[in-house]
């Protein structure tokens, strides 16, 4: 079985980075987003496995004494974290995966994952980045240039990236994340498997 | 400036290579066929650099001498040849560029540049790549024996080749080829030189 692809896709707060995932896994069925472990309860409908692993703040803890995490993020008391022994058993099935994270993640995720392909996403302008930050809600000056700030510095870190996309147009930035995905599944040795039985009538 | 991308293309006869070629060509602009050197007289509205350059049969053999090819062909007494100084020259100018020749040149050219990227076309099944190759003409069962041998022959290389396309829908394949192109442009190093207005509105 050839080997999915891991794709980091990274991004400031407001280059629209959680839109363009959201289509792209609409209009690439056979792509899915890594589920992580998490310490916090089910919200109702969510599935151990299909939207986390739900374990406790001990096992939790546990797993990261073992380095099970990738990556990991605490979020109001809660840990969210992605195990590296899920992410290498869905490519060694074949999945193809996608990761949000940030620049520290997507660095910790070059060293653990060398094939990974990392994706940045940058927003247009200056000032349309701003206009984003802005509009998420009645915030202070100070809160909106600290979000800026934190934006501008996780920017800084797009050289680290194989990709960079910019997100203008919507339907342009979400073909660039396609063909990026499309290119790696025309690798030779992957269309090699899926073409088996065509290389097989052809060579015969 | 950041280098271009040197696109290898080969097929067998009778997979369709040389409409997607065309087709690719129109679409993306920015793209263009390697300019070949010729011992053929110019035919009416040939120019000169554009379609070839057009050179003495002593002057071709003296650039044979040189290994000034990447590749080259026989065609009714005539020499066809693609100079390897033009597409360094041209790739280093940021020019990406497109050489639709055989396996054996196709070889010749992961030697002697290692950043091509190689493509091979697949028709969609036996039976068809056979009557594709019966619809050239009215020949012998011998004649299209022929061909259909030396086709699968090529075909029998494909392991040497980056990407793998099966040309059975031609839209798909063309998108398939736009993806390679494009993915191969989102490269954050080429990215990083056509985005540098960009970066530095956003990192100032």
């Amino acid at each position: 079985m050839q080997r999915g692809t891991l794709y980091v896709i990274s991004a400031p707060s407001g280059a629209g980075k959680t839109s363009l995932v959201k289509a792209l896994l609409d209009r690439q069925p056979t792509l899915s987003v890594a589920v992580s472990h998490t310490t916090r309860a089910p919200r109702e409908g969510e599935q151990e496995g299909v939207n986390y692993f739900f374990v406790s703040k001990e096992k939790f803890a546990e797993m990261l004494e073992q380095n099970a995490f990738l990556e990991y993020a605490t979020v109001f008391n809660n840990y969210y974290g992605t195990a590296s022994f899920w992410v290498e058993e869905s490519l060694n099935k074949g999945q193809d995966l996608i990761l949000e994270i940030d620049w520290q993640g997507a660095q910790q995720v070059r060293k653990l994952i060398p094939d990974a392909k990392l994706i940045f996403i940058l927003p247009p302008s200056r000032d349309i980045l701003k206009q984003r930050l802005v509009q998420r809600g009645q915030d202070t000056d100070e809160v909106i240039n600290h979000r800026m700030s934190q934006a501008i510095n996780e920017i800084s870190h797009y050289v680290e990236f194989d990709y960079l996309i910019v997100n203008d147009d919507f339907e342009k930035a979400l073909g660039d994340l396609e063909s990026i995905i499309s290119s790696q599944r025309l690798n030779c040795l992957k269309q090699r498997e899926k073409l088996q039985d065509l290389l097989k009538d052809l060579l015969s």
